[in-house]
């Protein structure tokens, strides 16, 4: 991600406090207040510039989607779209997702999204890895029992590896596909890096795993 | 597997029988016995025509190796090798793999080597398939407890519906490789089918499972 700065981006993001909301702390338990309904929330986390988010959530408006992302010169992109879409049913948190325990109580999440992750591909930073166990524990928490992780990367030694740390962790894997753009799964939502190497002829793959703590 | 009829193979078959074994469940709980030693031993289903097998006993002299194949037109090739070299740690079995517990007694094999299984590429084929949960409870019953499955394939929709398989099933997935001849995997041993479609360009996928019955 191309990080130029942006001295405006933090101001717009306290402008719109209604998409990018301000102090996630203090809506733990309570994000069905904050969507004005019951439906279920999915969290994406890594959102990047928003694309797949507001992509999802305009396809599914009985979902509740929040998209997590660290960088405020990059998640301004996403905070765009929802603003010019006025979408009720996303919102986007400015934040660090190694704190995803203050901002969600336990089983207020029914699906995590990952998407085109960052590789750190040398293992001595394999912790950083969002697939790692550390962050699998923070998704459990969050989680609703039976809950499920959704992944979609290019990068082949992420998918190795989150794929062992899937299973060691006790997750279960439902889908599988090493090669998204040539299978039978319907209504994929690309993302920004996903158009980008898709394009340049690279394979996409994708899992779903899920928690067998029901 | 090109089938020649082999008038001569089973001939061959019948006096190799200090390789070929003939009753094999004669041996059900005593293979120990026909190897003269007690070390761990290693099955291979769907041998072919053994290179792989072949491979592994020279490499690892203190493991027993047993290949099954169900066509003899295509065993006598593994048996020609095992003759040739006189190996003491290799013995083949010219028989269908759905029967391996009438072969083999509880946890009397310590490992399962699947090689380029024949994919069954069609749904309702798929009970056909060397990894589906039929045959995974099968090597759960002969195996000792802990024990794994080492697979390999170039195939992609096998090897998906495998990791899903192993995974539904419970198996824990404790190394995998999307690309094996583009690995750090050492010591890999090829098999026949391996070397011709490596040759052109076609991607190995390899997957070690551990049954988590210990
Ligand atoms: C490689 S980009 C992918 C963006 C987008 N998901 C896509 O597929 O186009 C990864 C994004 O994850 C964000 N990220 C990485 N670690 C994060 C963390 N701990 N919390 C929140 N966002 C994070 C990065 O800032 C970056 O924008
Ligand atoms: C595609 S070939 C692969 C041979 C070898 N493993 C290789 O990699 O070169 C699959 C082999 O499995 C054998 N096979 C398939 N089903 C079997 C079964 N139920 N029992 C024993 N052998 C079987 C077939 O006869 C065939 O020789």
């Amino acid at each position: 991600m191309r990080l130029r700065h942006k001295p405006w981006a933090s101001e717009f993001i306290a402008q719109q406090s209604n998409y990018a909301i301000a102090n996630p702390e203090q809506h733990k338990g309570k994000w069905h207040e904050v969507f004005g309904n019951n439906n279920p929330i999915h969290i994406e986390v890594g959102t990047g510039k928003g694309q797949f988010i507001v992509g999802m959530a305009q396809k599914n408006p009985h979902i509740n989607y929040i998209g997590i992302e660290l960088f405020d010169s990059v998640i301004v992109a996403a905070l765009q779209k929802v603003v010019d879409l006025q979408l009720p049913n996303l919102k986007l948190l400015n934040v660090n997702a190694k704190n995803l325990t203050e901002y969600f109580a336990d089983n207020e999440i029914e699906r995590v999204y990952l998407n085109f992750s960052d590789p750190w591909p040398k293992s001595k930073h394999s912790k950083r890895r969002l697939t790692y166990k550390t962050f699998l524990a923070l998704y459990e928490k969050i989680l609703v029992k039976g809950g499920e992780i959704h992944f979609k990367t290019d990068n082949q030694g992420l998918f190795e590896f989150s794929l062992i740390s899937f299973s060691e962790y006790g997750l279960q894997l439902k889908f599988l596909s090493l090669d998204l753009h040539n299978s039978d799964y319907e209504g994929n939502i690309m993302t920004e890096y996903e158009e980008k190497f898709s394009s340049k002829g690279q394979r996409i793959y994708r899992v779903e795993a899920k928690y067998m703590n029901e």
